[in-house]
């Protein structure tokens, strides 16, 4: 027997991260019970987003134009350039709405293991925009893991010679967090970054 | 600012079942960086199937032709008819494969506190199809809950003057399941229920 068009959009829905073959089985039997209300409108929204989307030439964010909306707003901060490792983390960021300078996505970390390198991250169109008299400040927001700090510290030695100041994000006690489930590297680094009230 | 076409996307993707905006997030990420193997071709199934779908004017499955593929397989038995409360419990007793008869989906259970009634549910087409000389059997597979037991108990009762058998599906320890894990009601039936070997 052939694999219908249902079939065929479970297999797809089951490929997506966080669904497995029951969970797009129940997705798609709520989408097709909502035809007009959300299967059809999703399917456009599909098409549109794929159609419209742009990787931006300048940081790597991912948006409907390029430059990408953050790289073209004029009220921002155009001296200070963060550096993240992927979109998610640019998305992330711009959520808080507590950062108002540019970005610059890695497209991911050096790793041995997987054999990612230099030049497979975006650090040449790092070290190029850095190199621009306007840029005053580099702000390394890779992952707290161990690839994220190399890839922070390689970075870091590669813009050296830019003159321009480097700095990371704070590592402490996340909001919230309670001290006994805390890891012993997290509670030494916030003990060592404390702060004088 | 007007919301650009991802943001839509995640918006619609978060309204799925499973999905929170965090997850929806994710999953339009997955899919902006495999434009070209998933997203587009999700788009495109979505799409056709949102097309071709039809319920069944026989049974209520959700199918790519009307009467389904279930109605006018002419190797299944026509004398059996299961009924179902939803569409998903007739796509679970298929890939059981252990059933080779038609289906009655009900769409629904009664409820009271729901405000669903008789006339909500399919059941008059039902007694339609068991009116037939060749019907000899109607299974009620409605959930083991008590809107499903209620169900159940309600449409034999509207069989009743179709001289047609009627069982319901056997409560019992769930296959692999421990005893000790098990609910007092489960035990009790299943242990009622005891069979010679």
């Amino acid at each position: 027997m052939a694999v219908s068009a249902i079939d065929q959009l479970i297999q797809l829905f089951a490929r997506l991260p966080g669904l497995g073959p029951r969970s797009a089985r129940r997705a798609v039997l709520f989408l097709i019970k909502r035809r007009e209300s959300l299967m059809l409108p999703l399917a456009q929204a599909l098409g549109d987003a794929a159609d419209a989307m742009k990787s931006c030439d300048i940081c790597g964010n991912i948006d409907v134009s390029d430059p990408c909306s953050v790289c073209i707003d004029t009220r921002r901060d155009v001296s200070v350039i963060c550096v993240v490792e992927d979109v998610a983390d640019l998305w992330a960021l711009e959520r808080t709405a507590s950062f108002s300078g540019l970005y610059h996505v890695l497209g991911g970390t050096l790793s041995a293991l997987d054999g990612i390198g230099p030049e497979d991250l975006a650090i040449a169109g790092l070290v190029a925009r850095s190199e621009s008299d306007k840029i005053a400040e580099v702000i390394l927001a890779t992952s707290a893991t161990v690839d994220g700090q190399t890839t922070a510290h390689y970075v870091a030695e590669r813009l050296a010679a830019c003159g321009v100041k480097i700095s990371r994000l704070a590592h402490g006690v996340p909001v919230g967090g309670e001290l006994d489930y805390l890891d012993d590297g997290t509670l030494s680094a916030a003990l060592k970054a404390r702060r004088a009230i």
